[in-house]
């Protein structure tokens, strides 16, 4: 089965095309299209059969399917006999009133994706515009939206809770729903290949634009840093992460804003942006380096909130067999990786500087005889998403857990 | 010097008399009225002369203070040969704007408090309203604050900061103040003494009607539980603890509540008591014993809560020489201390069952050989407040760190 898996932005669209029929499970063919709704966007396309880059208006979401489909299936460096040959088209979707696991994207589904809308400000509302198009224009290729609380549906029921009136939890759905659930998931899959052995404790660190940190127990899900929104946790590049419910009377007062502009500002200009004036790891590592105060201390305070998430899984699970960096930063920056295992020589935990120098792999990067190995492991969301979708398509249902 | 420390209630007020010109630090006198404004309140008292009870009415806390002075000074269980004898009156004040450390209470610290009400909704209201009461009837009798927050100024910034606008943390306040302050301070002090020397890292666990983690270095605090206001961290007996601001946006919605009315909810309907139905934790470990749902719930929910910030202080530390369990729930409850420290073998961290079953004292419940020392430590934030409000009035300043 081929499955088309989407990432989408408000103003981009990028693609892999997975053969679950070849037990390779290959990418036969990747995109990115940018700049949505500009002048021009630009396009980059790679498949098995070579290489393509235009520049081009395209108009929405509904074209760059199109454009995808067209390349899909182009003589020169096509694919595909014919654009049905795709069988779905999955999505990393993050969060739904009342919905996890995965589901056929209906109506039900995207209204349920609205009504979450303020929940995730960021995410949400690109992704049910673009849906809506797509289901217009291609009525017969199904949708399937993977959500990314699914897999920390495992969580025991006293972690997930916050301590609300109990109706609040359960009526209204106000809980530690966790998210990055793709990332996880291909984490847990991957490191019993690694080490041999499924019984294994891991804390999967995905570290990126967001991040999260996850305690894995023999390939489930026990706890993850972020709860009831993608806002919460560690810091994000411009998402506040874990903060005080009771800061905001001072907020609302001092300020003068709204309750919706406070929101706002937290969902859009805070985390590691709203403390260092970059957004990018890169240029923060940059300026810090250079001497910039609040650049070192975006560093800092990203460091301890990893390492405050690190020590509280590594106590629940009892200890741990593995701690993997995954993620944009989480497998390019030695820096976070060496601050946040600094000083565990108590815990047995020591890295091995050189590899962890090395630049992005699936390596160890843990000195030998480490108490617990540490990892770099290049995350695979689109490999989760598309088998999560190749096997719903497979059950006939329309939605599983 | 003898400095009478007061624990407000808005109904109640508790002091203690402490003699610091003995090197004993002796309490000459305490006492309990409750029930102030009620027909007839409950008085109690007792002294190193003797112990009185009565039901008399109480109509508010300046009547409570000279009924208090009145029998400091009675001829028969009195302690002074005249009221002038008390230098202060110290109280373990919570929070208030742009203040922390000790205070001689004036207009501008009242104000500075009246500012935080909103914070502090629980703790605000009824200090400022006796300390004015109080200011009043006896304007020659210094009062001073010791405010909660003190203690934790040395957590390093990077851990004080939320990942919000820069203006927002400076010139706003919003950060991680931590909370608790004497009683952690009083652990920073005594552990030291009982371990035998200075340079330990020790993890202070403040469980009662409200709880706080703290990591101590070298006598300093390094992080705490507790954040902006007295409502984050740990799950309180009604309060909620850690929760997602992000969720407000849904609770508003479907309750059709005012931001005000669910700030309420959460700082005086929520935490043990809001899963639970219970509010003391003795009536929900019986609940739990009993095979009530719920009641395992809270306490599932407030061990795991424990055990987060535990795993994250032993990380942040780099190990620790004691974890220490004081407070109500942490002096007397073996169940959460126990349920706490289980599974720990990974650490080398093992209680002993039978010294951890004793009821509350000053001892190790540690097995003999464990990694980490596990004590039970009875707190005294009063003299601790009584031991700042002496350095205060013998400095002459009108403020100190």
């Amino acid at each position: 089965m081929k499955i088309l898996v989407a990432n989408l932005g408000s103003t981009s669209f990028k693609y892999r095309l997975f053969d679950l029929g070849d037990p390779a499970e290959p990418v036969l063919a990747r995109g990115a299209i940018e700049r949505i709704g500009a002048p021009s966007a630009k396009i980059v396309i790679k498949s098995i059969k070579g290489e393509r880059e235009m520049d081009r208006p395209i108009a929405d979401h509904g074209d760059a399917v199109q454009l995808c489909l067209d390349q899909l299936t182009d003589p020169e460096i096509g694919v595909l006999d014919d654009a049905s040959d795709v069988s779905a088209i999955g999505f990393k979707a993050v969060h739904a009133r009342n919905l996890t696991g995965v589901h056929l994207v209906d109506e039900p589904v995207l209204e349920a994706m609205e009504a979450f809308a303020d929940v995730c400000p960021a995410h949400n509302p690109p992704y049910t515009k673009a849906m809506r198009m797509l289901r217009e224009r291609f009525p017969n290729l199904p949708l399937v939206a993977a959500y990314e609380t699914g897999f920390h549906r495992t969580i025991p029921e006293a972690a997930q809770r916050y301590a609300i009136p109990d109706d609040w939890s359960t009526r209204l759905g106000v809980r530690r729903w966790g998210f990055h659930g793709a990332s996880h998931r291909y984490i847990s899959w991957r490191m019993p290949e690694l080490l041999g052995r499924k019984d294994i404790k891991v804390i999967s660190c995905h570290l990126g634009g967001s991040s999260s940190l996850t305690a894995i127990r023999n390939g489930e899900s026990v706890a993850c840093s972020l709860g009831m929104s993608p806002q919460s946790g560690l810091p994000h590049n411009n998402r506040v992460g874990d903060f005080d419910v009771f800061a905001l009377p001072v907020l609302l007062r001092e300020t003068g804003k709204s309750l919706e502009e406070i929101l706002d500002i937290l969902a859009n200009q805070s985390g590691l942006e709203g403390i260092s004036g970059h957004r990018d790891l890169r240029d923060i590592e940059a300026a810090a380096a250079a001497g910039e105060a609040r650049s070192k201390l975006a560093i800092d305070l990203f460091v301890a909130s990893i390492r405050h998430y690190l020590g509280a899984y590594l106590l629940e699970l009892g200890g741990a067999d593995a701690i993997v960096f995954t993620g944009g930063i989480g497998e390019n920056s030695q820096w976070i990786r060496s601050e946040t295992c600094r000083e565990l020589e108590w815990f047995g935990i020591t890295l091995d500087p050189e590899r962890n120098a090395k630049g992005p792999a699936e390596r160890r990067v843990s000195a030998d005889g480490s108490r617990v190995e540490v990892w770099t492991v290049p995350t695979n969301e689109e490999l989760v998403v598309a088998r999560q979708s190749e096997a719903l398509l497979k059950s006939g249902a329309r939605s599983s857990a």
